[in-house]
């Protein structure tokens, strides 16, 4: 059956095995200490235009939040972030399993506004009790947000302004950065996300690796003896090959982009075909998931000739779907889905 | 200058300081593990009407939130709090930092309804990925509320229902417990929280005490080995005489009720002089601390003869004032605000 | 260069590699709920002999142990581990972070003694203060040890024997396990191993995998809600597929077990080689790591034709090298270093 | 019955308690905003000869061992201690609850030496494989030790100088610091031990007060933001007054000095008495704390007259008693002891 419930549904893109393959008898030391974490870096620092960046391989996106937040915090901090976000919700306390405070605010359309961030401050430095509560040391946002909105460069810069201005980390979680990069709503470059975030991770798991994704330490603050803390959380690979091989991969020739455009053209047919069945959008997306509206017999109906994944609860009656289209999604995977 | 700052202001009841002293050169046992403290847990239960319970005493406020919070609670389970709660904006993030996050719904007048509280698990639980999600494990309350107000006995039975019904631990933070029961608008006793309850302490810091809260498990349901985690916790205090014979004083001869009842009375001295004085208030507390409104030149005014609390931020121009009785409020006292 | 630095010089074994390419286009849920998961736990469980068993696929031995560690511990425990022990000294403090404390009893040619916990036992059990101290709930072994030795059959069932009397778990770490069973001086099988142990893990990593150990809890003890624990964590890996196929793979065909037997035929001939040359053995191991002491000129001579690892400080001249061999060695590869 | 137990038998010293009840009334802001925390703090640093330390109180020594060393350590760091030290073995983990490892070295009479400080680290970095192994960021000493002994001067300058050539902290656990420098056998000053360390905490405890230490840094380096990450460990008195009164007391008129002199008196006194009775010796101690080893019988027998501890386990007929003096041992406490 064809499945559009998440962009992890495959395994890697053909042109990974097959690197892995023609690699896999190359004796090499472990622990990233090999030629093709090396060349990924380099790679990926030439693509973000940020050759001071350091860059740091790790295997899964929560692991990832946790490590770079907890590594970045100070002791008396916590990272703010909308009440939708990932860390807030979907990561069963993996930040505050590290000792760390969440610090929601509001999400509007799956995103924080500066505005909010700012009073939130301004309302926290005028409360003269302040040395009580956590102190705000991170903005967290994610690039697509969790409902697959986008935030503009104007909304970029701002939130920068205001960390800048608060002595506070901003750090953005690119779990799909491609398919944020990729989609026609994007007026954002991979160099300028460089530019105004402290630090921030380039998704591989979504966007055409087996597993992996790489933080992108953008201004030399990478905290000091990293692998330790990261072999400290059981972040640290032994075969670090395994991520360096896929990276290294993902920036030659820059399939990692391209395998994303491919992917945000699939949602852009996807959003044909949500028109033409008539069905209630949940939030619109420029990007690689679409959320419909759905009761369960129209669930029931879908699910005959295709996967799909219940995103959310809506109300008592209604669920919240997620059509998802990633690198993998095939022309003949829409022609099954216009079927329905 | 006189204070209605807070309600720790003063030292302690000066009977506990007699009994301190008269009892000062006994040779006891450290950890808990003297004739005070037993007699002290024994008095405690029989208050509560509860002789199944088990007792621990402990130092400080936050400490026992943290400390019954991380001990009663699951490895994968947070705990449910109004987001105005102690635990979930003046700990600095101690609960955090034991690994379990605080889940926030929005308080109405500082309360959590059970309303709130199961529509926020029934969402939870039809969400399909909720095992990605922290699970909540506990409720935690405070009686009084951070503001002033209280639970009724109807409130609190429909919580406890819904603790009941969905296995989750109802934990009561009792830090002005005495001020909550000796208000005229309670319509619950102790041993009715001991009912409603699985844990609850009764605040001996800001109720007569130099220090000291008695955490109280209602149900047998002391978690294993808690000297242990309460050593590791550094919880576990030396002479726990120190705990041992404040309790039993303020145990003995109803002093805890009859002090409370004190600053109750005080507390609505406090409310007539506002109401005559027409100052703005913030929320109607039947409680020992009162909140108003004022902006920097009342304050300025005010605080030419009385010492008080900026309790939090109004509004860019305005401040939530806090006035507090206490066990230690006198009439004199009652009598130079009015003289503002 | 020819390499013997580490038994994880190499990518996967090919069927690995190939099974990934033929299934990594079917669409497949994520987190583990893939059929060649479930697969590969049936496999492993019937490899065992332990139906009742449960199988949870992890990504790294550090994370595996960390995980293991501090969800089957109690809040007031700590684990017993030989003071060479991997979680002792080679995982930067892992265990410790997840707030548990290692208990590390002096090893005896890598391993801990029968009689040596049992002494600890009783004089911590005698101590009338214990309850001021960590409380052992757990005994960590590794099979074969960090040094290459094994545990016979009757040494585990003594340490079963102790922590069953003392109500411990005993935890077995089989990064390289393969290798421990498939030498000649083991007298354990794999359904032993599950009889005596409470939980032990196969690990992949060094057997042929890229990445991956299979965590296995022997009698129906695996923590609750382990799911949402290994998320908080960060250990739950989204393409759960990549740990799924490639146990699949091991465990059928025997070839985990293949693949071990080779690992140690070309230990066996590394042993002839170092007894030809007259290296000086550190410690003797029947497994795959065989530990020689060498000088800096020694070392910089072997240097030349083959990469070895400097696995520890032997005193201040010398240092103890460690040459590895694993399922990737080949016939060339010995032959090389018999040229040296 | 008179007892030797311990060095907390006793409430406060009856100064003490006469400046609380003084005190009782007088409205002072709380968590350590009092004028008598600001007095004791200024009096300890005099004390000290050390005018740009920075003090602060704290409630138990566990406590402010687990503070103290979380807050200064690095995420990647353990503390170095002698594995008979309290933070090894009778604090229930709480060290390793902040996440942190104890890296245990063998004492010699209860003391760690510079030597074997030194040979670990000159082990440790000579290590290629460090960067995977905790890296010591902080020797903890205690003075003076867990069995009465003392560091001389040269030893302690030895084990600074370490300290200092590996850029590590030197932290004191001065949870008996009066016994110590009151001890005839000692030859360091205050001044010298403010010189020699970067922190260490002077005892109240067990020298004088209900409870509080004093934490010293000696050379500004107190943690940032350190009242957020007290409360954040539920450290933070809420009436630090209580802490505040005392410590204040204690160094007025040379009190802490006076009456840890007494208390050494009072061991000499003891020690004579444990020769005239031919008690074996188990640790000749200079200090409070008097080390014997006793055997049931005569356990039973001292049992009948005298309260003491069963400080350890000697062997399997054999405990370690220990017999304290402190602050309030009186000579009829004496001459009861000489009637055994």
């Amino acid at each position: 059956m064809v499945s559009f419930e998440c962009d992890y549904i495959a395994g890697a893109h053909p042109e990974i095995l097959k690197r892995l393959a023609e690699t896999n008898l190359e004796p090499m030391s472990g622990y990233g200490f090999d030629p093709y974490t090396e060349h990924a870096k380099e790679k990926i620092k030439k693509a973000c235009g940020c050759p001071e960046a350091e860059v740091e391989l790790m295997v899964g996106g929560t692991q990832t939040n946790a490590i770079v937040i907890s590594t970045m915090l100070n002791d008396w901090e916590g990272v703010i972030a909308a009440d939708s976000g990932h860390v807030s919700v979907h990561e069963a306390g993996a930040i505050e399993y590290t000792g760390h405070k969440v610090i929601e605010l509001p999400a509007v359309d799956g995103k924080l506004s500066a505005e909010s961030v700012r009073n939130y401050l301004q309302t926290f430095y005028s409360d003269v009790t302040h040395e009580h509560m956590v102190i705000p040391g991170m903005v967290y946002l994610s690039f697509p947000t969790e409902p697959g909105t986008l935030y503009s460069k104007a909304e970029l810069r701002t939130l920068s302004e205001v960390c800048r201005e608060y002595g506070m980390v901003l750090y953005l979680d690119g779990a799909r950065l491609g398919y944020g990069l990729m989609s026609k709503a994007c007026d954002l470059t991979l160099a300028e996300i460089a530019e105004l975030t402290d630090v921030f991770y380039i998704g591989g798991t979504k966007v055409g690796a087996l597993c992996g994704e790489a933080a992108f330490f953008t201004k030399g603050n990478k905290p000091k003896h990293f692998l330790t803390s990261l072999k400290k959380r059981g972040g640290l690979l032994a075969k670090g090959r395994l991520l360096g091989v896929q990276f290294d991969t993902l920036f030659t020739d820059n399939l990692y982009f391209e395998i994303s455009r491919h992917a945000i053209e699939m949602a852009e047919r996807i959003k044909e075909i949500i028109r033409e069945k008539g069905w209630r959008v949940y939030m619109d997306s420029p990007t690689n998931q679409q959320l419909i509206i759905m009761n369960e017999d129209e669930m029931k109906r879908l699910g005959e000739k295709v996967r799909f994944d219940r995103w959310g609860v809506y109300d008592e009656e209604h669920t919240i779907v997620r059509l998802a289209s990633s690198w993998s999604t095939s022309e003949a995977d829409i022609d099954e889905l216009k079927r329905v």
